[in-house]
């Protein structure tokens, strides 16, 4: 079974949209696993502090190294190999191609900042990777550890047809996808496009080409130069 | 009030993690609000359908034009106003900016897409903007317009301090953050950098942005020559 264990200050938050739909119904089958271990258990004191101001000062509050590697110390055991992920627009960008690899692997550890951040040192000697899910930032690393478990879990064995796993890899050539139409086939006056109604294969996948290309260069044109490397 | 509303076919997943920690003070606080619309409300005949298999072929099952689009009419006043903006991997990325200016309007109206994709027509008949959180696939658009949802809230008047929007524009200079210490000044003989505990505003100033510019330099390389420009 594919192992998730996140470190969260709100533990109450998970599995929330992850309990539903297809990953939900993984979950159910016991294709993966979600743990959650609440930071604060490690927290100082009568009021169970996990943060402090900034050293040098600054807004905001900082999560304490001592804290954290506490809650890791004694959330994971010693022989754990997984990767160890902190969610922070700091770390390189989660692709499809990296979340490819958590999935052919044992799980993830991830590991939810809130405040200001998380104290540098930590970071360093528990080896976190940070990872961003995109230039901008969020209340917390909750969510986008959902996104990561979200790409991650449909891309388990068992999780989606043999059929969906192959317009994968058609999306991992590095263009965006051509447009899709369904019944009707006129609908307020537009019409499917006549070479996607006339069974001509070769037709058709040659116009999903030409489409894929252009919506690509229009919308995304920094992907071009990167067609065919793995996303 | 700021106003989400969300057409999906699980308004279960909503508000989940939204209705927790800042986001969720934040609601109850009727700072925001968001309403969901059941895609399904419009579905077709007994088992109210809302995909069909795709034109052309291919593996999957595509929204149906007119289903969508139905709900749309249903569930938004004529005069609404709000940008329409539907996840996407086809969409250009989220950006900081474009959480700002989302987080200074009205509100926004979000469609969640899943199986293959939408039909085409009802993107184009009903104005729908697509959007992606970054580049790579996930089950659906719930999680993904939870992301845009959290990236706006934290930015609505009130709901973070004033000294945490002063933060908030040095992280929109382009630069990734600097490394964040807090107590103990000792730990694991791990020490804080000691310009931090000098006192010296002047000194720690330099240092934190001479620190942004190497943890940029060493994980972003792309984004100093976007140095200055909003992000």
């Amino acid at each position: 079974m594919w192992r998730a264990t996140i470190f969260t200050l709100f533990p109450s938050m998970f599995p929330g949209p992850l309990g539903v739909s297809l990953a939900g119904d993984a979950l159910a089958r016991n294709i993966f696993e979600i743990n959650t271990y609440d930071i604060r258990a490690q927290g100082l004191g009568r009021h169970r502090a996990v943060d402090d101001t900034p050293a040098g000062g600054g807004p905001g509050m900082v999560i304490r190294a001592d804290v954290l590697a506490a809650a890791l110390d004694a959330g994971l055991a010693a022989a754990d190999r997984r990767p160890r992920l902190m969610l922070s627009p700091r770390g390189p960008a989660l692709t499809q191609a990296r979340a490819r690899a958590l999935a052919a692997g044992e799980g993830v550890v991830l590991i939810c900042g809130r405040f200001e951040g998380v104290d540098e040192r930590v970071i360093e000697a528990r080896n976190l990777e940070e990872i961003s899910i995109g230039d901008y930032v969020l209340s917390g690393g909750e969510i986008a550890a959902m996104v990561v478990l979200d790409a991650c879990v449909r891309l388990l064995p068992g999780v989606m047809g043999k059929e969906a796993s192959g317009f994968e890899e058609s999306f991992e050539s590095g263009l965006l996808e051509y447009p899709q139409f369904t019944r009707p086939r006129e609908w307020e006056g537009r019409e499917i496009p006549p070479v996607l109604l006339s069974g001509d294969h070769a037709r058709i996948k040659a116009w999903r080409e030409a489409e894929a290309l252009r919506v690509t260069r229009e919308r995304r044109p920094d992907l071009i130069a990167d067609v065919g490397k793995p996303r």
